[in-house]
């Protein structure tokens, strides 16, 4: 690390996110020193980001601060986890100081919306490209992971699906800014919201958790494989936004909600038994949740309509996912 | 994640390193679960390598595997803590999976020579690149930090300095493989050795310690900056390879030990009361150590000679770094 960088690290970064008392020592030395939360176990995740891969390379620094940190908070609500602590390695290509303090800015924001530290950091010279991880905690047996469903149990989801990739679609054709319902898409691509509440209060309730990272048929498939079973999806249930109904052309509908990707939505199975607490979870946290489907015994992912009728996924025209 | 990079992340890095009992959920899931040592606290730190800056493009790939973790366990043996796990951040241009295979084996040889495990893992395709974040433990109240030098402390470096920069300009001259000196100066640059039984075994006496990442001056100024100190180097002192006395013209050597990154050594500072322990250190756990300087009250970091005549920095011709 040069001199400046140095100094740009200390400017923008030694002190971003939250004080926490669990921090015996901060940025600025060889590693962070940090307490943990007794009796509780530690959840630890790592994304990164890499610029023209994962967010377009013109987007505001701002945001992929924020979405940087969001993907990851993403992972920890998907556990169950109370977020604590977070590094970040960000190479840029250049030290373009008002990029890197909007960055930081972005960043900052969430971590302490969260009440997140920053406690490591690295800047370094090369391709536009973020990782980072985040350490949080939760009671011991009560994590959430992609192991626990069960046949019967509901499959839930909060939000809306396949925003975050039209979001793109319009960025792409600088068709951002058209009015409110795109400028709310291309938001959902770079200001994704991570469901930590949601996922705090499912502890309670769920049996399985993922994070729509890579779309829903892909990341349902994870937890379907995971735990040996297989589900049925209702599509016409699938909750699609305003935005979405808008600016997709119907067709398009089904494919953008099981295949979009970068919504940072949670996808959880629920034992019957429990449904009756999922309005009052919802209304708590102030996220939408919708039943979308059951688990079944094995299968695969099968999509049908309301009336049980297969469901054709656009052009691909393809009913089942392999889940193995 | 397409599918096929996430076949790519099971079969090479799902059961990297050794298989440790407070990992209660490892890769393969949002995040992984692990349980920190009681009464311990964590030490977390991350270090990014970025192909054609930390390293050449054309680095075998398991030494840059060896080369990430090992700037991370560095790091981590700097502050005294006993390393545990890891996480793993790769991206590259193109899935190729020979490449991977041979990184994921230099990875994991270090890694469970140290008895580390891989917990979380992250392949992306984009611009070469590979972030790790390390974590270990250390007894409350017993790391070593960068703040605690007190005037009369020796300083104090483990091995030989600037090997690791001479290497890289061999390698880049094509001149790698001209002898088994010039190998050995390569491999320092490619497989560097983190001190960490050094760490461990300074916790007993060391008062601060910093790892050479960036090169001798720079990484002691660091300490001496959070010290709050000075420090005077009798650069007649500074331990030098036969290797790099073979290799460099005599006029760069003080340059050379003094600016050269990458070596990955221990700088640290022990009080007179404690000098005599580091001899048995320095047999135990099989590495150098050279008693280099004195902690000053202030004035930076001088450069002087056995006789104490001030000494010069090569073409520079500085005798005096600002530690502030």
């Amino acid at each position: 690390m040069s001199a400046s960088e140095f100094e740009l690290i200390q400017r923008h970064f030694s002190e971003l996110g939250s004080r926490r008392d669990d921090v015996l020592l901060g940025v600025g030395d060889d590693a962070a020193l940090l307490q943990p939360t007794p009796g509780e176990v530690l959840a630890l995740c790592v994304d990164t980001l890499v610029g023209g891969v994962h967010f377009p390379q013109d987007a505001p620094a701002d945001s992929v601060g924020h979405k940087a940190l969001a993907v990851n908070l993403s992972d920890l609500a998907a556990m169950g986890a109370r977020p604590a602590w977070a590094t970040l390695s960000l190479t840029v290509p250049t030290a373009d100081e008002d990029w890197i303090a909007a960055f930081a800015r972005g960043f900052g924001d969430l971590a302490r919306y969260h009440g997140i530290a920053l406690v490591g950091g690295d800047l370094t010279r090369g391709p536009l490209s973020v990782s980072v991880q985040a350490a949080g905690f939760v009671p011991r047996g009560r994590a959430l992971t992609r192991r626990g469903a069960r046949p019967g149990d509901a499959v839930c989801v909060s939000g809306t699906l396949g925003d975050a990739a039209l979001g793109l679609c319009l960025w792409r054709d600088g068709r951002a800014d058209l009015d409110e319902d795109s400028r709310w898409l291309v938001d959902r691509l770079h200001r994704p919201v991570p469901r930590v509440s949601l996922g705090l209060a499912l502890r309670d309730c769920a049996t399985s958790a993922v994070d729509i990272s890579d779309g829903l048929a892909q990341d349902l498939g994870h937890v379907l494989q995971a735990s040996g079973v297989g589900a049925q999806l209702d599509v016409d249930r699938l909750p699609l936004s305003t935005a979405l109904v808008q600016y997709a052309a119907r067709e398009d509908h089904l494919t953008q909600a099981m295949g979009g990707g970068d919504d940072y939505e949670l996808c959880f199975t629920v034992p019957r038994s429990c449904l009756h607490k999922l309005d009052a979870i919802a209304s708590r946290v102030g996220v939408q949740i919708t039943r979308i489907g059951t688990i079944q015994p094995d299968g695969g992912l099968e999509l049908v309509h309301a009336d049980r009728s297969p469901a054709r996924l656009g052009k691909a025209g393809y009913t089942h996912f392999d889940a193995s």
